[in-house]
């Protein structure tokens, strides 16, 4: 039982582990250095540098998970290790791509004769300790020959792990997943913030959420960081106002244009990710704008 | 270590419940019979029919705990007890009341010599297994006298619980909770919304529900509750689109215009449920007018 992970990342690094712990013997490849060594403690994964060694130390119809950011470094990748692999290797994309470009690359692999899962992938760095959820997206035979590994990775052998459908559909999955996830946490923020903002009641944000998690309906795991973070630093002002946004939520709010079903409150966390980047500025400044020459109000100038 | 409960509906009958099982002696009170007699297999709760009878009931400093609908219920139980109530007993509002009526309710109560605590309670009907969580405003000295019925209605005794802030910072927590709920439940639905409008990839929502619960990011007591249901009806095809709301979301949104903090993903999602309500048909009507007006669009007639 063995497979080779490709990026050794915060997320490949640590499937690495858990599949090695798991009993799995594991070629993890990265062309970096450090994040080589930083693995050389895990007994049970060997380390290689290039694509060749890893698909050299793999015997058999060999399983490789991909573990890049999606985009021009997963495509990169499979360009080089294509040439390396033979008939009846499969492929499991663990990145967060576009379902479609999932639903093409399964086409493509296959006629080549090669097996390929889209596999969204949740837990961030605290899947090592409590395990990944998957969604698998492929052909049954494809998720069976992953199966063994899919039953480390995930919380226990039996869940947290599915076979979604065909191609595209975990990785669809996974974009979904993240939509809900940027409507929950925009919902988090924006509580937490109005209870900072009345200030006469002096709440303790840190102790609030900490009791929310006990027995009331928005216990989540998203508050649970809300609590941990807000007991270190209830204020925040190091942190600038800014939040990045990485694909998946974009995706969603395409996808409900492209559906016609309304996706309100997932746009509406997208858009204010896009605000927070600076991205209403322009608008901003012509609605001060237009606010003076309509009505004389002052614009504060920079 | 006694309390009177007003108020057997679910909440209050269930938590009613919960304090016997914990050692309480509980006084349940309701003007209806199917209410009283629902509860007569409680060991631990007697049921009294009046506030006369409640009050007769309790020796010594009473604490009473109102669990009614916020509102004219509310208003009407105080009025009538209040009379019978006597310096030094503890009113508990477990209602979702307005906090800013609480803080006037406080004051009004203090000025007769009586404690009073806004208690924001979450948990709903599962609240009688796991615990309620339990949100509450008041001196220290009030929430003292009702700390230890609060330890036994808590998921446990130390957690789950918190003394916020002065009057008024119970219902204000618990208005902000419901504010995130109103999000997050958004969030979910629009999510689970989309998969099913992917036709193609013919997802098993209440699988992929369950999937998400281990190790995924959105995991969460509201999908829990999501899992349960889409695994026994995922078209939900009897249920009527329409979403009723109550105030609580409407306060938050009230309360993000007073501050000038912006909600968007709370107010959007209270926003959705008045157009389930059919709030948006007005409008729907006019525009669809008018793109038949500018541009001989065709108008579907009822």
């Amino acid at each position: 039982m063995e497979l080779g992970i490709v990026g050794m990342g915060r997320m490949g690094a640590g499937m690495a582990r858990r599949l090695a712990r798991g009993g799995a013997r594991v070629i993890a490849c990265d062309h970096d250095k450090t994040a080589r060594e930083a693995l050389a403690d895990e007994a049970g994964v060997e380390c290689v540098e290039g694509y060749a060694a890893l698909a050299a130390q793999l015997a058999g119809e060999r399983v490789i998970l991909l573990m890049l950011p999606a985009g021009a470094p997963t495509e990169d990748a499979l360009r080089e290790l294509l040439p390396l692999l033979s008939a009846g290797d499969t492929l499991v994309d663990g990145g967060n791509a576009f379902y479609r470009d999932s639903m093409a690359r399964a086409l493509e692999l296959s006629q080549r004769g090669l097996r390929y899962i889209d596999a969204g992938v949740s837990g961030g760095v605290h899947g090592l300790a409590h395990g990944y959820c998957l969604m698998l997206g492929g052909t049954p035979r494809s998720v069976e020959i992953f199966e063994p590994f899919a039953r480390i990775l995930a919380p226990a052998p039996e869940t947290g792990w599915l076979h979604c459908g065909p191609s595209g559909a975990g990785h669809f999955a996974k974009m979904i997943h993240n939509g809900i996830e940027y409507g929950m946490m925009q919902a988090l923020a924006e509580g937490f913030a109005l209870l900072a903002a009345r200030k006469e009641f002096e709440f303790d944000p840190g102790r609030l959420a900490e009791t929310w998690r006990h027995g009331s309906l928005v216990r989540s795991w998203l508050l649970d960081l809300c609590a941990e973070i807000l007991k270190q630093d209830e204020d925040l002002e190091s942190v600038a106002p800014v939040v990045a946004d990485s694909g998946e939520g974009r995706w969603t709010a395409l996808e409900s244009v492209e559906l016609g079903v309304p996706a309100p409150v997932i746009t509406m966390a997208l858009m204010a990710r896009f605000s927070s980047q600076g991205g209403s500025d322009y608008a901003r400044r012509l609605l001060a704008t237009m606010r003076a020459s309509f009505g004389g109000h002052p614009v504060q100038m920079k």
